[in-house]
């Protein structure tokens, strides 16, 4: 493929000088549009080392209002970043809709120097291109713009400039042993880049190859790429045309039938006390050896309402260290939040690898309050299911245990918890008007959970359904359902 | 101080019980009405090794809505902590109004592990208690609810603590070298902890030593700490009285006073051509420079509407490199920053050492805008003059260059901007209603201006007032400014 690419294309300057100041203006305009349909945009650059991306962003960047934009240079991954799945760095960088984001080399270090150094597996190079594609669809689902660059130089060229920057006593610091060990391994890489373009090359974010030997011939590329792809979307909108794709390469998930529950399941207070300290402590002396083993564990809270899953978490946490574990309450989004991907916020509360996230309530709010009271599309809730699975696979990948709890009590007790709530002046802040709504709603809700139970329990992120009728019963069986799930993770350490 | 504290005090398990179940009530429900009133509180945590700093988080964690805290473990800086003032990742973290936050140890690690263990020279650690007792002045000027706990237990008792832990398999990991190091240096660790409380205990941000050999103790004072501080503020606030304390230990700024200008000050357009080019190449240089040595540079910009801020900046950074520059536009404050002390989003976009952050706009909105609006009280936008210096001279502790601009024009300049704005169909999106309405405020603000300039002109982080009735002379001197900063400061590296 970048073979067949001609290098010795060029612009002459006068021509580049017309060309650019039209090209300049059209972008500008562009981007204040975007930024008014509430568009985000991502510009993403990858290329040979001395390619000139960084000309080039800042070419880009002269014509964009900086009020809308972002660049995020990715270099190595700091101790955060690889401490949580890879595509992590990214998702917490995703523009809110209006915005623009310039990533100067991305995600596809994964595929590109991951891969040629040898630093990873083969398998886990190759399941990226699986998670990158996956990662730029639901961008793109969400009506975001991905422009894709590949600058490209020949390797006589790059040599050229290498030696050019080191004559300049103020950039001979940019030219490094690793940027000549790359340069020697220039075939290698070809052919790693050759592979990225074939295989991420989508309808929904497609590669762009830049001849960059000319510097001028780039940028004219560069912004006509840019302008069109803006154009193409911006007048899908104005259309009220949304996103879509033929083509669906999504990942499959085996998915594991439902069980069916007896709610009747109960512990007398003295079943419970006798059980309950003893798990408690085997569960901290899990919490030390998920962090000794570096293990994260994701645990998540969803259930009826006065459920009891906010008790049960008490009783989860109680006697663990608070510098391992955090507990994610999840309410309505706030404007932040609400300004971007669904998902986004639950990445930003990834743990750490040995730290433990508990969230109290989840991204299953998709599926269930945004369907059930119409605070999304149809075509949105649906299309969850799948971007649950996959998000939840990338954790479990990445090395963590996810653990499931959907707290089911039947609705003569969840009225029973309701007026005791009412009628006790400690608990009376626990009960709101929202609840008494919902419960009107019983069965939208009921359908809601059993097709999510139904789509989202797979094998490696299986449900839990607690029978929470007896309280007693429900927080032993949460306890002992995480503490079995990390114990099992964790013989594969010990 | 420690020396004297009697650590043989015990409450009996009956006594415990029969209090906590008081004390967790009562604190939960502060909890809940500190969040109607909007007040932020901070819990901060320091004491010895194994003195049980977790336990008793957790046992509070245990009273509160999970919904309304954090807990944030403090332990080596990252490396995107490093390069920062030491006091950053604690501004980025401090709590939302009406939200809670727990320090598992904080920025008092400054004056203890950082000092003892020399880690640092003896001026910086010294400078940190001024630092320390601003930035809590700050917070609780805001309103912010401050409890500082130092858990005490004696030599012996941590001895025995770390051997316990070494018994169990799960928690040998958790006593290192550096601790049993720690536990050597116990005498000079009790010299700085007296040092520390002695220099922080103040009005705004009180210690509590709580005697932590007893568990049950222990957990009792800090509650009733907690609680009884709750109380005072809330009673205050329903009072509708404000924060305010007698003492006002500020650090003192020297002030440079104001240059008087000359706005018939210009170039011509060759003049200009003449210059630019070189002095952005000059520019690109020392950003690389910048890079070389680790110094961050921060360019605050301030002037009139119309001032030419935008295209001043363009011009600044047309041929830098843009993985080492980030332009920030501040606009009206989002729902997530509204919630937090004004100066928390500036905090957030604090530069790493080696990178350049250009603010379009910057924290003097508070004394500008938000002043002549009326959209803080007096009381803020005059305690602001300080607050500001005193983050400016953080800045410039921590290694930066801090240049500061304010763009002045004329009257009539700005009417013949605003109209080739209106006329234009490229500017027309420049301007705004709230320009005209701001134009006919000039007085106020010609008031604010001139009395931001006289007080906050510091001798370490001047203003540099720039004639920008010409355009072509304002871009030029800023770029002269900007460099001659630079490269001053570089001369020390050099």
């Amino acid at each position: 493929m970048l073979r067949q690419v001609d290098l010795s294309v060029e612009l002459s300057k006068p021509a580049y000088k017309e060309r650019m100041a039209k090209l300049q203006l059209t972008l500008g305009e562009l981007q204040r549009e975007a930024r008014t349909l509430n568009i985000p945009i991502m510009l993403v650059f990858e290329g040979w080392d001395a390619a000139g991306k960084g000309t080039m962003i800042n070419k880009l960047l002269m014509a964009l209002d900086p009020r809308g934009f972002n660049v995020y240079s990715t270099n190595a991954p700091t101790e955060e970043e690889r401490l949580r799945p890879f595509l992590w760095r990214f998702w917490i960088r995703v523009p809110a809709r209006g915005r623009l984001a310039i990533f100067d080399r991305s995600w596809y270090g994964r595929v590109l120097g991951d891969r040629v150094d040898q630093k990873l597996p083969p398998s886990e190079w190759q399941r990226a291109y699986e998670e990158i594609n996956a990662f730029e669809r639901q961008m793109a689902d969400d009506e975001c713009v991905i422009v894709k660059f590949f600058l490209h130089i020949g390797k006589a060229e790059q040599k050229k400039r290498f030696k050019k920057l080191l004559k300049n006593p103020s950039t001979v610091w940019k030219v490094t042993s690793d940027d000549w060990r790359n340069h020697k391994q220039y075939r290698a890489y070809e052919k790693a880049v050759d592979d990225m373009i074939e295989r991420t090359h989508t309808p929904w974010a497609a590669w762009t190859v830049v001849e960059a030997e000319d510097e001028r011939f780039a940028a004219a590329k560069i912004f006509a790429a840019a302008i069109s792809a803006l154009q193409k979307k911006i007048a899908q909108v104005k259309a009220g045309k949304r996103a879509s794709w033929k083509t669906l390469p999504r990942r499959h998930f085996t998915l594991s039938p439902p069980k069916s529950i007896d709610l009747s399941a109960s512990l007398t207070k003295e079943e419970y006390e006798d059980q309950i300290e003893g798990l408690q402590k085997r569960f901290r002396d899990l919490e030390h050896r998920l962090y000794m083993y570096r293990v994260p564990l994701i645990v998540a809270y969803e259930g009826w309402d006065a459920a009891g899953k906010g008790g049960n978490i008490k009783r989860l946490v109680s006697r663990l260290d608070p510098r391992g574990y955090e507990v994610i309450p999840i309410a309505a989004p706030n404007d932040v939040e609400k300004s971007r991907h669904y998902l986004w916020r639950f990445w930003t509360h990834v743990p750490k690898a040995g730290h433990i996230a508990i969230f109290d309530r989840t991204w299953y709010g998709r599926v269930m309050v945004e369907r059930v009271e119409g605070l999304c599309r149809p075509d949105e809730w649906q299309r969850a299911y799948n971007e649950i699975n996959d998000m939840e696979a990338q954790f479990v990948d990445s090395g963590a245990v996810v653990v499931k709890f959907w707290l089911e009590i039947d609705k003569d007790v969840q009225l029973e918890r309701f007026n005791e709530r009412k009628n006790n002046p400690y608990k009376m802040w626990k009960i709101t008007d929202e609840d008494w709504r919902n419960r009107k709603k019983w069965d939208l809700y009921r359908k809601a959970i059993d097709d999510m139970i139904r789509l989202t329990g797979t094998k490696r992120a299986p449900w839990t359904v607690i029978e929470a009728n007896s309280k007693y019963y429900a927080r032993i069986k949460t306890l002992r359902t995480v503490i079995a799930a990390v114990e099992k993770r964790l013989k594969e350490y010990e």
